[in-house]
């Protein structure tokens, strides 16, 4: 399998981590992010939405790390990450959604403004960096995981730009169970780490 | 169940159509928006995101309008909307992702805007709006539902603020396989419609 990746993209981090984590084998092919690679008509052929990551399996291509997350722990089936009954499923999938909008919008985007430059409204997603924070931490106050009682792709999706938080200008040190959370997936047997996450 | 609802929301809209597409019983609550009910500490205490929808089935909550969506299809074996198989299920998920952001960053912001007098980038949201309209007119002109042959989660999640984006300014008429979906939708077995939509 073959990842179109971009080394400082927690999005793409997401897919590393967890096929490092699984030991899932995986070709990275480094996108040319600088050069806009990513909006070039090659690219944009496999990815008409012109963002990274993207996998190819063969001819199948998918897209947006959280299906691709979910992608790779169908055909695995790993069902620990990504369960199979109804309501467990389903609140994993909640946590997907959570890092698809809010962790977008919030950690995600004051990134892309303190560190890539990205022109965007960065009060706001730094107030929405926060919302996230809250969240967070007051439900990992009586969750070790984001859901049920071992690791899934919800913690996995959710982490990178969590982690990252400090490079948008928001400081996660106060809050003591995302803290704590944030460590535990870092002493996960088989954990990787990207730049911004020491 | 029942369905913690607000009549004008698209969100909480993919609930009650795919509950009536597939005759699943369904008790509707509107949450009082214009008095603040979705940040009471009542309310706050079934979703700390203060968001509707929200699903109670029995003592078991799940918040986000894609992931109530998996909920329900997983829980009564909708196959055919939620595939099992890996590269489907992939493919739906990746349509989840562009609802739950692209979409919600562009018509259903704008309609946000302009309907509901929200401050925010509005310029931005009309132009993510436009960019989502033509990814899914490309896809949808050598495509007939979103995922492979038969309608999925994926169409559910995304037509309803395609739909209602006349409502946040943005026009879709001219985008003829866009058109020709919604109205495949509209002519669904069991469709329902809500306010803006015709």
């Amino acid at each position: 399998m073959k990842l179109y990746d971009l080394e400082l993209s927690g999005n793409c981090y997401k897919v590393r981590l967890f096929c490092a984590l699984n030991q899932i084998p995986l070709e990275v092919y480094a996108v040319d992010y600088l050069a806009g690679e990513h909006k070039s008509g090659a690219y944009l052929a496999l990815n008409p939405l012109g963002e990274i990551p993207l996998l190819a399996d063969g001819d199948f291509l998918i897209r947006d790390s959280q299906a691709i997350l979910i992608y790779l722990a169908q055909k695995h089936q790993l069902t620990e990450w990504w369960p199979q009954e109804a309501k467990s499923q389903a609140l994993v999938a909640q946590w997907l959604s959570f890092a698809a909008n809010n962790i977008a919008r919030g950690p995600n985007d004051a990134r892309l403004h303190d560190l890539f430059g990205i022109s965007l409204d960065v009060a706001s997603a730094r107030q929405n960096a926060l919302s996230c924070t809250n969240i967070l931490d007051n439900h990992l106050a009586t969750h070790r995981w984001l859901v049920g009682d071992t690791p899934t792709l919800a913690d996995i999706a959710c982490y990178p730009y969590m982690a990252l938080m400090h490079q948008g200008g928001v400081q996660a040190n106060s809050f003591h169970h995302l803290t704590r959370w944030m460590n535990d997936i870092k002493h996960m047997e088989g954990f990787i780490t990207m730049p911004g996450i020491e």
